[in-house]
Protein backbone atom coordinates (compact mmCIF):
# COMPACT_ATOMS: atom_id res chain seq x y z
CA UNK A 1 0.00 0.00 0.00
CA UNK A 2 1.33 3.49 -0.93
CA UNK A 3 4.89 1.97 -1.89
CA UNK A 4 4.72 3.71 -4.99
CA UNK A 5 3.32 7.61 -3.65
CA UNK A 6 6.01 6.54 -0.60
CA UNK A 7 8.69 6.40 -3.58
CA UNK A 8 7.82 9.85 -4.58
CA UNK A 9 9.27 11.57 -1.53
CA UNK A 10 12.45 9.46 -2.13
CA UNK A 11 12.64 11.26 -5.36
CA UNK A 12 11.78 15.08 -3.98
CA UNK A 13 14.36 14.66 -1.86
CA UNK A 14 16.73 13.95 -3.86
CA UNK A 15 15.98 16.97 -6.14
CA UNK A 16 15.47 19.68 -2.97
CA UNK A 17 16.57 18.30 -0.07
CA UNK A 18 14.20 18.45 3.28
CA UNK A 19 12.43 21.20 1.26
CA UNK A 20 12.00 19.19 -1.47
CA UNK A 21 10.21 16.66 0.43
CA UNK A 22 8.36 19.76 2.28
CA UNK A 23 7.03 21.22 -0.59
CA UNK A 24 6.15 17.49 -2.00
CA UNK A 25 3.90 17.58 0.77
CA UNK A 26 2.43 21.28 0.36
CA UNK A 27 1.82 20.57 -3.19
CA UNK A 28 -0.24 16.88 -2.58
CA UNK A 29 -1.20 17.85 1.09
CA UNK A 30 0.02 14.26 2.22
CA UNK A 31 2.61 13.66 4.63
CA UNK A 32 5.10 10.33 4.23
CA UNK A 33 3.31 8.68 6.88
CA UNK A 34 -0.09 9.12 4.53
CA UNK A 35 1.23 8.21 1.64
CA UNK A 36 2.41 5.08 3.15
CA UNK A 37 -1.03 4.02 4.31
CA UNK A 38 -3.52 4.75 1.77
CA UNK A 39 -3.83 3.01 -1.21
CA UNK A 40 -1.83 4.00 -4.85
CA UNK A 41 -4.63 4.81 -7.00
CA UNK A 42 -4.18 6.24 -10.67
CA UNK A 43 -5.37 9.82 -9.42
CA UNK A 44 -3.28 9.89 -6.29
CA UNK A 45 0.14 8.80 -8.42
CA UNK A 46 -0.91 11.35 -10.93
CA UNK A 47 -0.90 14.59 -8.18
CA UNK A 48 2.18 12.79 -7.07
CA UNK A 49 3.57 12.64 -10.32
CA UNK A 50 2.08 16.33 -11.57
CA UNK A 51 3.68 17.73 -8.08
CA UNK A 52 7.10 16.16 -8.89
CA UNK A 53 7.31 17.95 -12.21
CA UNK A 54 6.70 21.36 -10.75
CA UNK A 55 9.82 20.45 -8.28
CA UNK A 56 11.60 19.40 -11.69
CA UNK A 57 11.12 22.56 -12.82
CA UNK A 58 12.23 24.37 -9.56
CA UNK A 59 15.76 22.27 -9.62
CA UNK A 60 16.19 23.54 -12.95
CA UNK A 61 15.87 27.08 -12.20
CA UNK A 62 12.39 29.48 -11.61
CA UNK A 63 11.38 29.42 -15.47
CA UNK A 64 12.92 30.57 -18.72
CA UNK A 65 15.15 33.33 -17.33
CA UNK A 66 16.84 30.48 -15.93
CA UNK A 67 18.35 29.07 -19.15
CA UNK A 68 20.40 32.25 -20.00
CA UNK A 69 23.64 32.17 -18.95
CA UNK A 70 24.81 33.94 -15.62
CA UNK A 71 27.17 33.67 -13.43
CA UNK A 72 24.70 35.43 -10.98
CA UNK A 73 22.03 32.72 -11.03
CA UNK A 74 22.08 29.34 -9.39
CA UNK A 75 19.40 26.68 -8.80
CA UNK A 76 16.22 27.38 -7.09
CA UNK A 77 16.99 24.70 -4.87
CA UNK A 78 20.49 25.98 -3.66
CA UNK A 79 23.42 23.59 -2.19
CA UNK A 80 23.69 23.60 1.17
CA UNK A 81 26.91 25.29 2.26
CA UNK A 82 26.80 27.01 5.76
CA UNK A 83 29.25 26.17 8.03
CA UNK A 84 28.56 24.64 11.70
CA UNK A 85 28.86 28.21 13.32
CA UNK A 86 26.06 30.02 11.13
CA UNK A 87 24.01 26.66 11.34
CA UNK A 88 24.19 26.64 14.99
CA UNK A 89 23.42 30.95 15.01
CA UNK A 90 20.42 29.72 13.12
CA UNK A 91 19.13 27.52 15.79
CA UNK A 92 19.92 29.28 17.98
CA UNK A 93 18.03 32.78 16.51
CA UNK A 94 15.06 30.34 16.80
CA UNK A 95 15.18 28.99 20.03
CA UNK A 96 15.95 32.51 21.15
CA UNK A 97 12.15 32.99 19.41
CA UNK A 98 10.00 30.01 20.37
CA UNK A 99 10.95 30.23 24.44
CA UNK A 100 9.58 33.88 24.15
CA UNK A 101 6.42 32.22 22.19
CA UNK A 102 4.16 32.77 25.09
CA UNK A 103 5.41 36.89 24.95
CA UNK A 104 5.10 37.38 21.34
CA UNK A 105 2.54 35.09 20.08
CA UNK A 106 -0.81 36.98 20.89
CA UNK A 107 0.39 39.72 18.66
CA UNK A 108 1.33 39.57 15.15
CA UNK A 109 2.54 42.94 14.38
CA UNK A 110 5.23 42.17 17.79
CA UNK A 111 6.03 38.57 16.30
CA UNK A 112 6.98 40.32 12.89
CA UNK A 113 9.03 43.01 14.31
CA UNK A 114 11.09 40.25 16.31
CA UNK A 115 11.08 38.01 13.23
CA UNK A 116 12.75 41.04 11.14
CA UNK A 117 15.06 42.06 13.42
CA UNK A 118 16.33 38.13 13.69
CA UNK A 119 16.18 36.83 10.37
CA UNK A 120 18.08 40.37 9.75
CA UNK A 121 21.13 39.32 11.87
CA UNK A 122 20.44 35.68 11.04
CA UNK A 123 21.22 35.66 7.44
CA UNK A 124 23.10 39.70 7.16
CA UNK A 125 20.90 41.10 5.15
CA UNK A 126 19.80 44.79 5.19
CA UNK A 127 15.67 44.76 4.85
CA UNK A 128 13.52 41.93 6.25
CA UNK A 129 9.34 42.52 6.09
CA UNK A 130 6.40 40.29 7.28
CA UNK A 131 3.54 41.35 4.34
CA UNK A 132 0.09 39.93 5.10
CA UNK A 133 -2.30 39.03 2.11
CA UNK A 134 -6.21 41.23 2.32
CA UNK A 135 -8.90 38.82 2.87
CA UNK A 136 -10.01 39.68 -0.94
CA UNK A 137 -6.53 38.09 -1.65
CA UNK A 138 -5.92 40.60 -3.88
CA UNK A 139 -3.26 43.01 -2.32
CA UNK A 140 -0.54 42.41 0.28
CA UNK A 141 0.32 45.17 2.81
CA UNK A 142 3.25 45.37 5.30
CA UNK A 143 2.76 44.67 8.61
CA UNK A 144 6.57 45.20 9.62
CA UNK A 145 9.93 46.39 7.41
CA UNK A 146 13.25 46.48 9.67
CA UNK A 147 15.83 48.06 7.90
CA UNK A 148 18.99 47.15 9.42
CA UNK A 149 21.26 50.53 8.88
CA UNK A 150 19.23 52.73 10.97
CA UNK A 151 17.50 50.52 12.81
CA UNK A 152 13.98 51.19 11.49
CA UNK A 153 10.98 49.94 11.80
CA UNK A 154 7.79 51.11 9.49
CA UNK A 155 4.65 49.43 8.22
CA UNK A 156 1.85 50.13 5.29
CA UNK A 157 3.47 49.62 2.28
CA UNK A 158 0.50 47.94 -0.33
CA UNK A 159 1.34 45.94 -3.80
CA UNK A 160 -1.32 44.70 -5.23
CA UNK A 161 -1.83 41.38 -7.61
CA UNK A 162 -2.66 43.11 -10.78
CA UNK A 163 0.33 45.26 -10.73
CA UNK A 164 2.94 41.97 -10.19
CA UNK A 165 0.77 39.17 -10.89
CA UNK A 166 3.92 36.71 -11.14
CA UNK A 167 4.95 37.23 -8.19
CA UNK A 168 1.55 36.66 -6.56
CA UNK A 169 1.16 33.12 -8.72
CA UNK A 170 4.62 32.40 -7.37
CA UNK A 171 3.43 33.19 -3.88
CA UNK A 172 0.47 30.75 -3.89
CA UNK A 173 2.38 28.01 -4.98
CA UNK A 174 5.71 28.11 -4.53
CA UNK A 175 7.64 27.23 -1.02
CA UNK A 176 10.16 29.34 -0.99
CA UNK A 177 11.16 32.25 -3.99
CA UNK A 178 14.79 32.48 -3.53
CA UNK A 179 15.34 34.89 -6.27
CA UNK A 180 19.27 35.36 -6.95
CA UNK A 181 19.20 37.90 -9.24
CA UNK A 182 15.87 39.85 -9.16
CA UNK A 183 15.71 42.05 -11.73
CA UNK A 184 16.05 39.32 -14.08
CA UNK A 185 14.35 36.48 -11.89
CA UNK A 186 10.89 36.08 -13.50
CA UNK A 187 8.88 36.01 -10.89
CA UNK A 188 10.37 39.28 -9.47
CA UNK A 189 11.61 41.35 -12.50
CA UNK A 190 8.42 43.78 -12.60
CA UNK A 191 9.87 45.02 -9.25
CA UNK A 192 13.07 46.24 -11.02
CA UNK A 193 12.54 49.72 -11.90
CA UNK A 194 10.16 50.99 -9.31
CA UNK A 195 10.98 49.13 -6.17
CA UNK A 196 14.19 47.16 -6.39
CA UNK A 197 16.91 50.10 -8.27
CA UNK A 198 15.38 52.93 -6.39
CA UNK A 199 16.06 50.77 -2.97
CA UNK A 200 19.76 49.28 -4.61
CA UNK A 201 18.21 46.01 -4.14
CA UNK A 202 19.38 43.00 -5.87
CA UNK A 203 18.38 39.56 -4.13
CA UNK A 204 15.35 38.11 -2.57
CA UNK A 205 14.42 35.65 -0.90
CA UNK A 206 10.66 35.47 -0.20
CA UNK A 207 9.23 32.98 2.14
CA UNK A 208 5.24 32.08 1.72
CA UNK A 209 3.11 31.59 5.33
CA UNK A 210 0.93 29.38 5.08
CA UNK A 211 -1.52 28.71 7.67
CA UNK A 212 -4.19 25.63 7.71
CA UNK A 213 -3.57 25.30 4.22
CA UNK A 214 -4.20 28.87 3.13
CA UNK A 215 -1.19 31.47 2.02
CA UNK A 216 -1.84 34.30 4.26
CA UNK A 217 1.43 36.54 3.69
CA UNK A 218 5.16 36.59 3.04
CA UNK A 219 8.13 36.61 4.79
CA UNK A 220 11.01 38.62 2.61
CA UNK A 221 14.61 39.22 2.92
CA UNK A 222 16.01 42.05 0.55
CA UNK A 223 19.82 42.16 0.13
CA UNK A 224 20.68 45.48 -0.76
CA UNK A 225 23.87 45.04 -3.17
CA UNK A 226 23.82 42.90 -6.11
CA UNK A 227 23.01 39.80 -6.95
CA UNK A 228 23.64 37.10 -4.03
CA UNK A 229 23.29 33.19 -4.47
CA UNK A 230 21.01 31.87 -1.40
CA UNK A 231 21.77 28.74 -0.36
CA UNK A 232 19.86 25.64 1.04
CA UNK A 233 20.58 26.61 4.38
CA UNK A 234 19.57 30.05 4.13
CA UNK A 235 16.36 28.75 2.57
CA UNK A 236 15.76 26.34 5.58
CA UNK A 237 16.08 29.53 8.05
CA UNK A 238 14.06 32.05 5.99
CA UNK A 239 11.37 28.89 6.09
CA UNK A 240 11.76 28.43 9.95
CA UNK A 241 10.82 32.54 10.25
CA UNK A 242 7.89 32.13 7.80
CA UNK A 243 6.79 28.65 10.10
CA UNK A 244 7.41 31.39 13.58
CA UNK A 245 4.79 33.52 11.73
CA UNK A 246 2.21 31.01 10.84
CA UNK A 247 2.21 29.67 14.64
CA UNK A 248 1.32 33.22 15.83
CA UNK A 249 -0.94 33.56 12.78
CA UNK A 250 -2.85 29.98 13.85
CA UNK A 251 -3.08 31.30 17.70
CA UNK A 252 -4.51 35.03 16.88
CA UNK A 253 -6.82 33.03 14.15
CA UNK A 254 -8.29 30.03 16.81
CA UNK A 255 -8.85 32.93 19.70
CA UNK B 1 16.54 52.09 31.91
CA UNK B 2 17.40 48.22 32.81
CA UNK B 3 20.74 48.01 31.86
CA UNK B 4 21.38 45.73 34.92
CA UNK B 5 19.13 43.58 33.74
CA UNK B 6 20.10 43.53 30.34
CA UNK B 7 23.58 42.83 31.64
CA UNK B 8 22.72 39.56 33.73
CA UNK B 9 21.77 38.09 29.96
CA UNK B 10 25.09 38.77 28.75
CA UNK B 11 26.34 37.28 31.60
CA UNK B 12 24.27 34.50 30.83
CA UNK B 13 25.51 33.96 27.47
CA UNK B 14 28.92 33.84 29.01
CA UNK B 15 28.17 30.89 31.20
CA UNK B 16 25.76 28.79 29.02
CA UNK B 17 25.19 30.38 25.73
CA UNK B 18 21.53 30.49 23.85
CA UNK B 19 20.72 27.79 26.64
CA UNK B 20 22.31 29.90 29.18
CA UNK B 21 19.90 33.21 27.87
CA UNK B 22 17.31 30.71 28.07
CA UNK B 23 17.42 29.81 31.63
CA UNK B 24 17.39 33.13 32.50
CA UNK B 25 14.80 34.15 30.72
CA UNK B 26 12.76 31.13 32.37
CA UNK B 27 13.89 31.55 36.06
CA UNK B 28 13.12 35.30 35.53
CA UNK B 29 10.33 35.48 33.44
CA UNK B 30 11.38 37.90 31.68
CA UNK B 31 13.03 38.61 28.63
CA UNK B 32 16.01 40.66 26.97
CA UNK B 33 13.96 43.23 25.45
CA UNK B 34 11.59 43.18 28.79
CA UNK B 35 14.42 43.36 30.36
CA UNK B 36 15.75 46.48 28.97
CA UNK B 37 12.16 48.17 29.22
CA UNK B 38 11.91 47.60 32.96
CA UNK B 39 13.57 49.84 35.88
CA UNK B 40 16.54 48.02 37.63
CA UNK B 41 14.71 47.81 40.75
CA UNK B 42 16.55 46.46 43.95
CA UNK B 43 13.74 43.77 43.83
CA UNK B 44 14.47 42.65 40.50
CA UNK B 45 18.42 42.86 40.78
CA UNK B 46 17.93 40.72 43.29
CA UNK B 47 15.90 37.99 40.85
CA UNK B 48 18.03 38.59 38.55
CA UNK B 49 21.56 38.02 41.15
CA UNK B 50 19.63 34.91 42.31
CA UNK B 51 18.75 33.47 38.99
CA UNK B 52 22.39 33.77 37.59
CA UNK B 53 23.84 32.05 41.05
CA UNK B 54 21.79 28.88 39.99
CA UNK B 55 23.10 29.29 36.53
CA UNK B 56 26.85 29.13 38.00
CA UNK B 57 26.11 26.11 39.68
CA UNK B 58 25.11 24.32 36.76
CA UNK B 59 28.16 25.01 34.70
CA UNK B 60 29.96 24.68 37.60
CA UNK B 61 27.85 20.34 37.21
CA UNK B 62 25.03 19.56 38.75
CA UNK B 63 25.65 19.27 42.76
CA UNK B 64 28.52 17.81 44.55
CA UNK B 65 28.66 14.51 42.99
CA UNK B 66 30.12 16.81 39.99
CA UNK B 67 33.28 17.82 42.37
CA UNK B 68 34.59 14.01 42.26
CA UNK B 69 37.19 13.52 39.63
CA UNK B 70 34.98 11.64 36.74
CA UNK B 71 36.71 11.01 33.01
CA UNK B 72 32.87 10.70 31.92
CA UNK B 73 31.53 14.12 33.41
CA UNK B 74 31.31 17.17 31.61
CA UNK B 75 29.70 20.21 32.56
CA UNK B 76 26.35 20.52 32.86
CA UNK B 77 26.08 23.01 30.00
CA UNK B 78 28.67 21.26 27.53
CA UNK B 79 30.57 22.67 24.73
CA UNK B 80 28.99 23.05 21.15
CA UNK B 81 30.76 20.45 19.15
CA UNK B 82 28.18 19.00 16.20
CA UNK B 83 29.90 19.11 12.60
CA UNK B 84 27.93 21.22 9.72
CA UNK B 85 26.09 17.74 8.59
CA UNK B 86 24.92 17.34 12.26
CA UNK B 87 23.31 20.65 12.64
CA UNK B 88 21.78 20.77 9.10
CA UNK B 89 19.99 17.31 10.19
CA UNK B 90 19.13 18.67 13.47
CA UNK B 91 17.35 21.48 11.42
CA UNK B 92 15.91 18.75 8.61
CA UNK B 93 14.35 16.73 11.39
CA UNK B 94 12.69 19.89 13.34
CA UNK B 95 11.57 21.40 10.12
CA UNK B 96 10.22 18.08 8.89
CA UNK B 97 8.16 18.13 12.16
CA UNK B 98 6.62 21.73 11.88
CA UNK B 99 5.68 21.38 8.35
CA UNK B 100 3.56 18.68 9.38
CA UNK B 101 2.03 20.40 12.59
CA UNK B 102 -1.29 20.92 11.11
CA UNK B 103 -1.57 17.35 11.36
CA UNK B 104 -0.27 16.40 14.14
CA UNK B 105 -1.00 18.92 16.54
CA UNK B 106 -4.28 18.44 17.84
CA UNK B 107 -3.30 15.06 19.24
CA UNK B 108 -0.68 14.80 21.90
CA UNK B 109 -0.59 10.97 21.29
CA UNK B 110 0.40 11.02 17.76
CA UNK B 111 2.79 14.29 18.30
CA UNK B 112 4.53 11.88 20.91
CA UNK B 113 5.74 9.02 18.80
CA UNK B 114 6.27 10.93 15.62
CA UNK B 115 8.98 13.33 18.13
CA UNK B 116 10.62 10.25 19.50
CA UNK B 117 11.31 8.87 16.42
CA UNK B 118 12.39 11.70 15.26
CA UNK B 119 14.72 12.36 18.40
CA UNK B 120 16.30 8.95 18.25
CA UNK B 121 16.95 9.16 14.33
CA UNK B 122 18.77 12.84 15.26
CA UNK B 123 20.67 12.59 18.11
CA UNK B 124 21.12 8.49 17.56
CA UNK B 125 19.45 7.14 21.15
CA UNK B 126 18.49 4.13 21.69
CA UNK B 127 14.94 5.32 23.79
CA UNK B 128 13.29 7.92 23.17
CA UNK B 129 9.96 9.11 25.40
CA UNK B 130 7.27 11.73 26.54
CA UNK B 131 5.57 11.42 29.98
CA UNK B 132 3.07 13.82 31.46
CA UNK B 133 2.67 15.16 34.86
CA UNK B 134 -0.66 14.40 36.61
CA UNK B 135 -2.83 17.40 37.77
CA UNK B 136 -2.18 16.20 41.03
CA UNK B 137 1.58 16.40 40.06
CA UNK B 138 2.76 13.94 41.83
CA UNK B 139 3.80 11.55 39.24
CA UNK B 140 4.23 11.36 35.41
CA UNK B 141 3.63 8.94 32.96
CA UNK B 142 4.77 7.74 29.87
CA UNK B 143 2.30 8.74 26.78
CA UNK B 144 4.88 7.24 24.38
CA UNK B 145 8.17 5.19 24.47
CA UNK B 146 10.09 4.77 21.33
CA UNK B 147 12.88 1.76 21.36
CA UNK B 148 14.55 1.84 18.09
CA UNK B 149 16.31 -1.71 18.06
CA UNK B 150 13.05 -2.99 17.00
CA UNK B 151 11.19 0.04 16.12
CA UNK B 152 8.53 -0.18 19.38
CA UNK B 153 5.89 2.21 20.34
CA UNK B 154 4.60 1.70 24.13
CA UNK B 155 2.95 3.51 27.07
CA UNK B 156 1.89 3.35 30.38
CA UNK B 157 4.80 3.68 32.70
CA UNK B 158 4.34 5.48 36.16
CA UNK B 159 6.78 7.55 38.37
CA UNK B 160 6.29 9.26 41.44
CA UNK B 161 7.94 12.27 42.99
CA UNK B 162 7.52 9.99 46.53
CA UNK B 163 10.27 7.76 45.21
CA UNK B 164 11.87 10.59 42.87
CA UNK B 165 12.12 13.45 44.44
CA UNK B 166 15.54 14.56 43.38
CA UNK B 167 14.08 14.26 39.82
CA UNK B 168 10.91 15.87 40.34
CA UNK B 169 12.80 18.84 41.96
CA UNK B 170 15.13 19.26 38.42
CA UNK B 171 12.29 18.68 36.50
CA UNK B 172 10.62 21.56 38.29
CA UNK B 173 13.77 23.88 38.18
CA UNK B 174 16.05 23.00 35.20
CA UNK B 175 15.48 23.80 31.50
CA UNK B 176 17.31 20.63 30.51
CA UNK B 177 18.82 17.77 32.68
CA UNK B 178 21.66 16.68 31.12
CA UNK B 179 22.67 13.51 33.31
CA UNK B 180 26.22 12.09 31.70
CA UNK B 181 26.53 9.08 34.03
CA UNK B 182 22.73 8.68 35.02
CA UNK B 183 23.96 6.29 38.33
CA UNK B 184 25.77 8.87 39.52
CA UNK B 185 24.53 12.09 38.51
CA UNK B 186 22.39 13.05 41.50
CA UNK B 187 19.38 14.06 39.92
CA UNK B 188 18.91 10.44 38.53
CA UNK B 189 20.87 7.99 40.88
CA UNK B 190 17.88 7.37 42.58
CA UNK B 191 17.10 5.31 39.28
CA UNK B 192 19.99 3.21 38.91
CA UNK B 193 19.57 -0.01 40.17
CA UNK B 194 15.58 -0.44 39.50
CA UNK B 195 15.58 0.99 36.33
CA UNK B 196 18.59 2.51 34.62
CA UNK B 197 20.57 -1.18 35.43
CA UNK B 198 18.15 -3.64 34.06
CA UNK B 199 17.62 -1.41 30.97
CA UNK B 200 21.46 -0.93 30.61
CA UNK B 201 20.63 2.94 30.52
CA UNK B 202 23.82 4.80 30.50
CA UNK B 203 23.14 8.78 30.35
CA UNK B 204 19.91 10.78 30.24
CA UNK B 205 19.08 13.85 28.70
CA UNK B 206 15.74 14.85 30.02
CA UNK B 207 13.94 18.05 28.83
CA UNK B 208 10.95 19.45 30.81
CA UNK B 209 8.06 20.87 28.75
CA UNK B 210 6.52 24.34 29.93
CA UNK B 211 3.21 25.58 28.64
CA UNK B 212 2.76 29.01 29.64
CA UNK B 213 4.50 29.33 33.05
CA UNK B 214 4.15 25.70 33.75
CA UNK B 215 5.93 21.97 33.74
CA UNK B 216 3.32 19.72 32.11
CA UNK B 217 5.79 16.77 31.17
CA UNK B 218 9.31 15.98 30.20
CA UNK B 219 11.01 14.66 26.94
CA UNK B 220 13.14 11.83 27.59
CA UNK B 221 16.44 10.63 25.88
CA UNK B 222 17.80 7.31 27.32
CA UNK B 223 21.01 6.20 25.82
CA UNK B 224 21.70 2.73 26.48
CA UNK B 225 25.51 1.57 26.90
CA UNK B 226 27.96 3.57 29.28
CA UNK B 227 28.06 7.12 30.41
CA UNK B 228 27.93 9.89 27.00
CA UNK B 229 28.78 13.57 27.16
CA UNK B 230 25.77 15.48 25.28
CA UNK B 231 26.96 18.46 23.95
CA UNK B 232 25.34 21.82 23.99
CA UNK B 233 24.13 21.60 20.46
CA UNK B 234 22.69 17.98 21.30
CA UNK B 235 21.08 19.88 24.41
CA UNK B 236 19.98 23.11 21.61
CA UNK B 237 17.71 20.12 20.19
CA UNK B 238 15.97 18.35 22.65
CA UNK B 239 14.67 21.81 23.69
CA UNK B 240 13.54 22.16 20.37
CA UNK B 241 11.66 18.72 20.77
CA UNK B 242 9.85 19.83 23.99
CA UNK B 243 8.94 22.86 22.16
CA UNK B 244 7.32 21.25 19.73
CA UNK B 245 5.55 18.96 21.90
CA UNK B 246 4.30 22.18 24.41
CA UNK B 247 3.36 23.42 20.90
CA UNK B 248 0.53 21.02 20.88
CA UNK B 249 -0.17 21.11 24.18
CA UNK B 250 -0.65 24.14 24.02
CA UNK B 251 -3.51 23.69 21.14
CA UNK B 252 -5.41 21.14 22.35
CA UNK B 253 -5.58 23.08 26.18
CA UNK B 254 -6.97 25.71 23.70
CA UNK B 255 -9.72 23.90 22.35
Amino acid sequence: MGAKLAAYFVKAEQLGGVLGKVRLSGLTRMTTTQALNVDDTPELVALFEKSLDALRSDSRGAGPAAAAPSSSRAPAMGQASADAATLRRHIGVYLDLMTQRALLQGDLRETARRVDEAASQALDVERVSVWLLDDARTRIESIDLFERAGHKHSSGVQLSQADFPAYFAALATERTIAAHDAHTDPRTQAFSKGYLTPLGIGALLDVPIWVEGRMIGVVCHEHVGRARTWNADEEQFAYLMSAFVALTAERVARR
